[in-house]
């Protein structure tokens, strides 16, 4: 099998990803790759990385000849801006990843509220499915619009999700305490960002507030069949890429056995890892891989579960999981492309 | 006014700062720098940043001698060691902080539960003052051994006490997150702390069982006058300096006004800086300097009070408190020595 | 002896040195930081740090104003822009220290032809004192208007002035490979310098025509008293602070006594720091301080002399240096609020 | 075609990268990995990055049966200790990839002077190929023992080679100033490299006397045909992986055509990129790559070139370049397992 990728959006960081991920895969071949700013420039002048692509320049083209070209379209692009791209190509019959968050809710009026616009493309919610790959494969197989989810999303669902289907965790008692890399603020010329501002610092933001804390909870009260509301604090660390979240969750049962739980759900999952109890993972064993990890530890003292999981955000918690949709959506082996182990060093 | 002082266990990182601070001290002359392992080899040897020492060396005298030369001594070293020496200083009859856990417990039980060490000096316990200088003031000025806390603690304790003095905290439901820099594993050759397994990476780590949880829970017992549990959780930030603790708590009453609480509590204080409400501390505000910053956030929607909370583990959290504490038993201006701000970059 | 200070162009990070070294200034008091785009906001809001200025704001006042409430005026502003504010500022009556390049250089022509600017206030070159502390200061004590040097230019100069001045160099042989922390580029949003692309990589940059490559030029002839031409490379190292210079040079003696010319030049000096031959100075031993350490070793099997010489870019490369010409030109000790020992950690 | 391959000394970086690219080939079974002190371990219990190699365990059986269940063996073993296995297992008519320095040599004295050891086994010293690639891949083909080159050497004889050979330098003209990551060092437990003592740091290490400088002067002295001497200088870069040299050399014609030499010489090269005069490579377009990045740029004012070399330490300076030369050996497609890209970010 052979098909063709475009992406949308293909100069920021997830469009570097994903390129270095379908230039290696044995069933895609590169065709677009779409940027309005650096139109007409070599891939490899912007990312030198990347000069095995030759003279492969980014490009842009209308959307109908994109559709035609492509089997698959990938959107690395602000919210709010995606549904409407996202809506052509799907009317011209292209399958499409999404990587914003324009389709991943369930509820309109919640994803307007948390985004604070109003939803171009209303009439294709229903047909979006939400690409954790884990959890919805099934319908992934069948879908034509896939909604890839948050980097943290992904990091805080994973973990959450059995144990909440198992009914054995305390109402409102969730706290995910996350720490991201800056990749996931992007590749943006931002004071904020610069080297001198971000290393040797560390720093909580958007507390109460973060966007993805709708997107956590949603999904989370499906799983939990119940309304979930929970505490998400994000952090940003001085290192470039991958997500830990520390999550702190009374039990109602404290004698749940919880290795068996995610075991039992995790089973065969190729980039979920599962650790023995106590033994807990760190940012450099999943970075640069489509891995998961997530360890736990029970304090019997407190009645309280700790969890931590970790992920690399450009990777699982992006790109690595749209190419996994993409695997999943064409029929093709899931781990096509994405079986690189973790950078470690 | 002059005194002298002396450090014992000069050569790591903690007596690299009391010497940084010492010697720009204006009462304070630098006595001996004691180093068992370093003996006989200039200071400016092993830490050529401190060239203008000139050919000062480590030594390393009889207890004996170092009393009769001393009007304070400094201990930094490992617990266990520290209380024996503290002990023959202290009945020599000179001053003593010391930077170890030995005589930081009002319950010697809890100390020798925690540290699993039969404490050496058992007498000398009620005589040793908590040395967290905004606390325990009053006590400090007429004390002749101080017990410095540790960093974690410091930075815990001190957002946290007004509000459990004040009695709007519910039992139990606090969790700190916390986050260190890897100075406060000290100067250890040990590959865990390499660059190359620590740079790029986060990880937590003693999750349930770190023994500064108990340091923390009886300092805020004591101020809430009732048992305070809670979760304590340290991480592993590919920072030098500083920790940033981010604290959940569930407030008994939503409406306390905590700003006026916290500025009550600390007004006055040189070193504590209460930020207005939303507005949050970042580690490169204090690390480098004595100070710490206090950040705070309602979340009204799940009725939890976070706190963020950043100090500098080598100079609040351990070398500069010290020479604080220093300040206050000398009757010297509190501030001395320690008026430089925090580094930024 | 009391002074007033202002700082035009007090809102970057030369300026916030500044103000870290002033505030603690037994002599001095700050007066305007003046800053057109952050006029009206509180210091401590821009840099947090700084909380002890309490509500002390930037400013924009005009230069009048400015010149009728300082003794001394420190100009912290992109070439060309410099030059007009310190000439209006000097007609006024008041002292100088101007932190950019425009009045760096003994030959307008050159300055013209490195920067590509006409220089406002030709008129005023011959006044100006070129404010490498070590080698101008007798002529910084009567002056009113000091050109303050470049980082690099610091670090260049210092180590081979003594040489050249003492003809053991052989003409055109010097090679400087000089490595740059990122803060040397300033507060700018730019992508270059945002962490992503910075931290874990390291880059040559302007090779064969950095500007200070002229400045080190026309300096160094003159202790030469001969054209001197050399190779200026600099690099960009993934740490804040700090400046390393490799260099290197064919000796015409190969029995030249290095160490001694060394010591017989800078004996005395309180920021220079000459180590024994072949112990090499590390950043680490002079970030955070105003000193300036030199080490060395002579290559017998190719007659080549290699020195390694390193500073802090912001302090004795900006705003250390430039306090440090304060001090001189008003006749205070040199080293007032200079005294404080690098980093090391 | 499937082969079996085995390591000796696989527990470190070398080993870990070995592992990574070995595990990815599509005509490798990765047999044994020896390690001495982690015998018994499982692999991705001491680096958890791996743990999609299951229950693989270090090993360490003897010589023999190493030989027998393998077609090739990679050591990755102390200069020393390395030619005795080397020795053993050729006897045993296995093919050795050797990473050590011990058969990189033409003179034995050479060796044996620049490490201080006695050669254990001479009589194999001519039938080592020296395994850099692009220059000896015709003997590689056809040899049963390759002597990996040193990481510093690579980046730096690759750049040289093809200037030498057309006879373009100035005899005693070359300066390489090299910069390198802290894996360079291994995993060692040593005081040096851990975070606090490297991460915002610089320095200069071995300057005129760092043993790969005689590894560089014979293999440059072949191509040049006469003797080259040159100063080498090696620094530590606080960062994880890569090598930048900045080369210096008296051009005897500046009117040669860089840029034809090396494309002439390195057309077809799968792993060489030269950049268009004046661009110049980073460390972050090779990281993680198999890459060698070459930039130059003529002075002609001071009638000197300066090239700019980068590689990926741990990769082409290491463990991909052994791969490529067991690719070459076994007549494989060289770039298998070796296709993925810098990571950039």
């Amino acid at each position: 099998m052979n098909i063709n990728a475009s992406i949308i959006g293909a100069s920021g960081y997830t469009g570097l990803e994903l390129i270095n991920i379908l230039s290696l895969h044995p069933n895609v071949t590169l065709k677009y790759l779409v940027s309005r700013s650096n139109s007409g420039k070599k891939v490899a002048d912007l990312y030198p990385s990347l000069y095995a692509l030759g003279n492969k320049e980014f490009s842009h083209p209308s959307v109908e000849e994109i559709a035609k070209q492509s089997d698959v379209v990938f959107l690395a692009l602000p919210h709010g801006e995606s549904a409407s791209f996202a809506g052509k190509l799907y009317d011209l019959g292209v399958k499409v990843i999404d990587l914003s968050a324009d389709f991943r809710y369930d509820s309109l009026e919640l994803y307007e509220n948390t985004y604070g616009i109003t939803h171009p493309r209303k009439d294709l919610n229903d047909k979006a499915v939400y690409g954790l790959c884990e959890i919805y494969r099934n319908n992934i197989k069948k879908a034509r619009l896939v909604a890839n989810p948050g980097c943290y999303t992904t990091c805080s669902i994973l973990p959450l999700y059995p144990l909440l289907k198992e009914g054995i965790i305390k109402s409102n008692s969730i706290i995910i305490d996350a720490k991201s890399g800056i990749s996931g603020a992007g590749r943006k010329a931002k004071t904020d960002y610069i080297f001198c501002e971000t290393s040797e610092n560390f720093k909580a933001y958007s507390l109460t507030n973060h966007r993805h804390t709708s997107e956590i909870e949603e999904k989370l009260s499906i799983a939990a069949n119940r309304p979930i509301t929970l505490s998400f604090s994000p952090h940003l660390l001085p290192i470039k890429r991958g997500i830990l979240c520390t999550i702190y969750a009374a039990l109602s049962n404290i004698n749940a056995d919880i290795e068996t739980i995610y075991n039992d759900f995790y089973k065969n999952e190729p980039f979920v890892k599962i650790l023995p109890e106590t033994l807990l993972p760190e940012i450099k064993n999943v970075a640069g891989s489509n891995d998961i990890q997530i360890g736990f530890i029970k304090d019997k003292r407190l009645n309280r579960l700790i969890i931590v999981s970790c992920l690399d955000n450009l990777i699982k918690g992006a790109s690595g999981q749209a190419a996994q949709n993409m695997n999943i959506m064409f029929g093709m082996e899931e781990t096509a492309a994405l079986k690189f182990s973790a950078r470690y060093i």
